[in-house]
């Protein structure tokens, strides 16, 4: 194991100036955070009833009431007062901290005298920690933690951090192997990737030791779930639990012993997230082990080219190697955030490059598909094919919106995008003692400290529309010491070139890293170019559901045909990928896209038989269509869109 | 609308000597009715468990327990004896009818004073009638009324039609729109098919009246199951009903403004079958109208090749237009059976072979699938796609049973199955006053009233593996006036030849049947041909899944690869349909069965990429493959299975 792992950068030290990236961050700041404050204070026409805000005043004892929402509704909250804290990180805004601050008053007085915060709970009097594996107490003080983390960290402010210490300490109390303790876990992992952080900002180990005690503990025998259950006498939060095994909440085995992602998606990558974080801190190479073979599971059997993951709706859910339909899936967005949370992490302890191409798999694809271009519309379900006549009316698919929803019963998704978005330079920038690494090319000012001095870059690009990525340095050390950018090459790109200054310059390549060390002097600039011509990807052919099919990227996205540009019907086209694309700027389409143009042929509709089963095999008629990024479909009007495509 | 409709024959009066066919009615006598016996009565270790009988034996008092088992549990025990039924029309068996005289005692006696039978609601002492969306108190009544004309037909014995008469006459006084009763009407139709059957055997209009009451207040404003949920508060015996609509029941719209099928499939064409009746009965011509509607919306848009309907598993049901996965799809064999009731009463009024057509597709595929050659084994779903792999680990189709099942504890599919088999004459064979009609062409004797005297034929064939159908005449009118026999021309079979005594003969076509008018005389023969020549068949390409894609039939026999002979990766096959499909007959296999083989290729999987996406283009390599008839699938080894193969 590397000895130090990789750090971010302070957000604030990271401005975002790309002209694609921006404009979702700005929706956060502009848009996604004023607009969810209302939602979670029940004050948005047509949206469903969060309630969120409303339970912990009734907790707080500010009004009467009962409780409403779902067991989890507290962390709607919390992920709102999180991406806020990324946002005044970045940039001052007395009258959203001022919200912030009310949130957090109200939170603090709804706090029990021990430490403990939970709305559902406190308010329905139903006793705590008697069905871990839905109750979502512990999940929810996760969400709670890395709020109050973030929260700190940006403003400086403690009182948030200080709340969430103390019901951390209580649940020390609760949970352990220790004698008189619950011998238990979270049914859904998150309290431990937030007790990790809680423990970065505190320095206080035992936080680290309970998460490391809520991994290692999973899945040991005698199964705690399984006891739990043998009191539940079958009444459940939810019913559909009733069906679910161990494998569902990641407990079917001791972690050490899971050599496949199974069951909650979700929950499988959060948990992850934290093995990897527990790796590094506890020195423990056999749980770095496990997460290299799981995540290899994930990413070369189990996950979509668009980086989203669970192939079945029912239980969210990885399913089997290579099963991967692309209009029954659930691939929800948040599951999606997970993967790349567990990548980058993954990325900060190996230092490998693959880590990070899977994190921009993930947050150019599937991650922005979730948010539509107003920041008020969203996608939970994320597939590759929708049909909306066959999704609307065939309950298979009950789960799939064909068009973006302003918000969400269960509103996990839409204030994790937010969260993930205002913070996305933990994810496109990290460093260590003498090293820059830009893992995402997002044009952005950089300040960061290398060797105990402050360096200013500047990154421009127009990516992944261009391949080409312009560093310019705009300082120089005092102590005139080499030192080193990393540049990361991504693995779809065979060829790079790099100029430094115009020339040829040296520099070693590792694990899909190229290293330029130098002594790098004020107007330095690198010219790094990437290939990001449009390709052509299969499938590996035991997914079944791609046999024959096609998919076209460039760089990191994928693209897709939608119906508004190249009608109905889209399975029956069929590409001809011998043949040029072209590629076409299309200015005055979603806000000026670069657009694919392909060679192919589709069924001939006008005039075909009536007859449901015929002899005659159908006509085709050569045809040009139109592909645009999966990330922006259904910006349009409501239509079909395909990510697999025949091929010729 | 034609003034007299078909009747069929007397069970007794059609001998199956048929080798395909006759194996599976024996298996009906010799297997599946002792066996069936056996499930209800809870001696089958490894089944679950039916407590059918024992819920009777609760009822009666004669012993004491709780009711076990679905609300229509007892349905299980009148399919039974309706089997039975047929079955001893054609042959004397007094064991069997002493097990089904004891089962008649039981019910007698677990009769309500009032004449009402239920054992759910006898025995739990929930109020009658409150939950009719829900109970399927109607839908039980109705089976037993099936059961009890089926056994008074077949033995003479009236116990037991004294019994459902009393209990139909009780129903009569409940329901209808006169002041006093329930203006309510069955969740889920039967009772309506069975109390026409009671009228037919009694004569009593007032039967058929109800009937009628039931299927004209369908849907009709305000709408009863409204109501009734009003009252309900939530408490919903099927957890999933709180999400269906009132299509879901057929009671979305009053039935004259039904246009397209809708809803749960079962439901839906057991309503339609009765209406196909009531229509002709009432001189309805509208209603008629209305039967044709649907039946042509199921037929060309709705139904798989193997005649099986429901293409969502949630909710069993209809879904839109075209929709029509391979996979994940319900089928369910009672929705096949209801789909050639139906489509059998709708032959029996117009004479139209279209009708015929789909009867011989949903009996030649779908039925058969649903029973294994052992005579034990059943599927409820029939996917015309299954991948064990991933049927067994993805949710998505957790319906989906990839070997076939001892039992179920819905069990509505094998007892159906039975009592189709049982009575398959009534599908093959029809006569109106001077004419036989030959729908199926199925080996058998054949007793039949013509001009009022009895005619005797023998249809000789070995269909759909050969297209020679003979038929000779074994009797001589006394009155030698000539009469008509009708042959039936499949759709599929563009041309055909007839002779008769070796020469060809006059004939008329008419929708679909060809009809020979003469004196006939003993030993008289017909040598009739039909075209069952293997054909590819294409869907209409508005069938998304089925693009680019093509089946292989053999007369109404549809057929499928299995893994078993072609290896996995079934959906990496191209087939060559511009070869030549070459026969073969597999004496070993299947008890000897016709096989196709075809020419194509299919991926090499030796050696692929490990990768998940990759840029290279698949390799495939030649290769002879052999497809054997749907309805024998997964008589060998677990396995993947295609309907419908790839085209080059």
């Amino acid at each position: 194991m590397e000895k130090n792992k990789l750090k971010k950068l302070r957000l604030e030290n990271v401005k975002i100036t790309d002209k694609f990236w921006k404009q979702y961050i700005d929706l956060v700041d502009d848009v996604i955070l004023p607009f969810q404050w209302e939602l979670i204070n029940d004050q948005v026409d047509g949206a469903e009833k969060s309630h969120c805000i409303q339970n912990f005043r009734v907790a707080a004892g500010e009004q009467a009431g009962n409780h409403r929402g779902m067991v989890f509704q507290d962390t709607d909250v919390a992920k709102w007062l999180e991406a806020v804290a990324y946002s005044l990180a970045k940039t001052q805004n007395p009258d959203l901290e001022a919200l912030a601050d009310q949130a957090i008053d109200l939170i603090a007085k709804a706090q029990a005298e021990d430490g403990y915060i939970n709305t559902y709970y406190q308010i329905t009097g139903k006793p705590r920690w008697e069905n871990l594996f839905e109750g979502h107490e512990l999940y929810t003080a996760g969400h709670m933690i890395e709020a109050a983390v973030a929260y700190y960290e940006a403003t400086g402010k403690d009182k948030f951090l200080k709340v969430v210490s103390k019901f951390a300490d209580y649940i020390y109390t609760v949970f352990g192997r220790e004698e008189g303790k619950i011998k238990g876990y979270p049914g859904h992992p998150e309290i431990e990737l937030a007790l990790i952080k809680l423990y970065y900002a505190t320095n206080d180990e035992k936080y680290m030791d309970l998460a490391y005690y809520f991994v290692t503990e999973r899945g040991q025998e005698p199964v705690y779930f399984l006891q739990e259950k043998g009191k539940k006498e079958n009444k459940f939060i939810f019913s559909e639990f009733k069906d679910f095994d161990l494998d569902y909440a990641q407990a079917h085995l001791p972690i050490e012993k899971q050599m496949t992602a199974e069951g909650h998606a979700v929950r499988a990558v959060y948990l992850y997230s934290a093995m990897a974080e527990l790796a590094y801190e506890k020195h423990d190479e056999k749980m770095l082990k496990q997460c290299e073979i799981l995540w290899e599971n994930i990413v070369q059997k189990r996950m979509y080219i668009t980086g989203s993951i669970g192939a079945a709706s029912y239980g969210e859910r990885f399913t089997s190697d290579y099963d991967l339909p692309n209009n029954t899936n659930y691939s929800e967005s948040c599951a999606t955030i997970g993967l790349a949370m567990f990548s980058n992490r993954m990325f900060q302890i190996t230092k490998d490059g693959k880590y990070m191409d899977v994190v921009e798999k993930a947050l150019y694809n599937t991650l922005l598909a979730g948010l539509a271009l107003d920041g008020k519309h969203f996608f939970y379900v994320n597939p590759l094919e929708v049909i909306p006549d066959i999704a609307n009316n065939n309950p298979t698919m009950r789960h799939v919106k064909t068009i973006r929803q302003l918000w969400f019963g269960v509103a996990c998704c839409p204030p994790n995008i937010a969260r993930t978005l205002a913070a996305i330079s933990n994810y496109s920038h990290a460093v260590d003692e003498k090293t820059l690494y830009i893992n995402l090319f997002i044009g952005s000012i950089i300040k960061a400290k290398i060797l105990g001095e402050e360096v200013n870059i500047s990154l421009q690009a127009n990516y992944p529309e261009s391949g080409s990525i312009r560093l310019r340095i705009h300082s120089e050390m005092i102590k005139k010491e080499p030192y080193t950018i990393a540049l990361r090459q991504p693995s779809f790109s065979k060829n790079i070139s790099i100029k430094v200054n115009g020339e040829n310059a040296d520099y070693l390549c590792d694990k899909g890293y190229i290293y330029i060390t130098r002594k790098w002097k004020k107007e330095d600039e690198i010219e790094f170019e990437i290939d990001v011509a449009f390709r052509f990807v299969y499938s590996n052919s035991k997914v079944r559901d791609n046999i024959g099919k096609v998919s076209l990227m460039k760089g990191p996205w994928v693209y897709c045909l939608e119906e508004e540009d190249n009608g109905e019907y889209l399975s029956s086209i069929i590409i001809d990928s011998k043949s040029q694309v072209k590629e076409v700027y299309e200015k005055s389409l979603l806000g000026g896209i670069l657009c694919a143009k392909l060679k192919g042929e589709k069924i001939q509709y006008e005039n075909i038989s009536n007859s449901l089963y015929l002899e005659e095999r159908p006509q085709y008629i050569e045809d040009i269509f139109t592909a645009v990024p999966y990330c922006l479909w259904n910006n349009r009007n409501e239509g079909e869109m395909i990510v697999w495509v025949r091929e010729k």
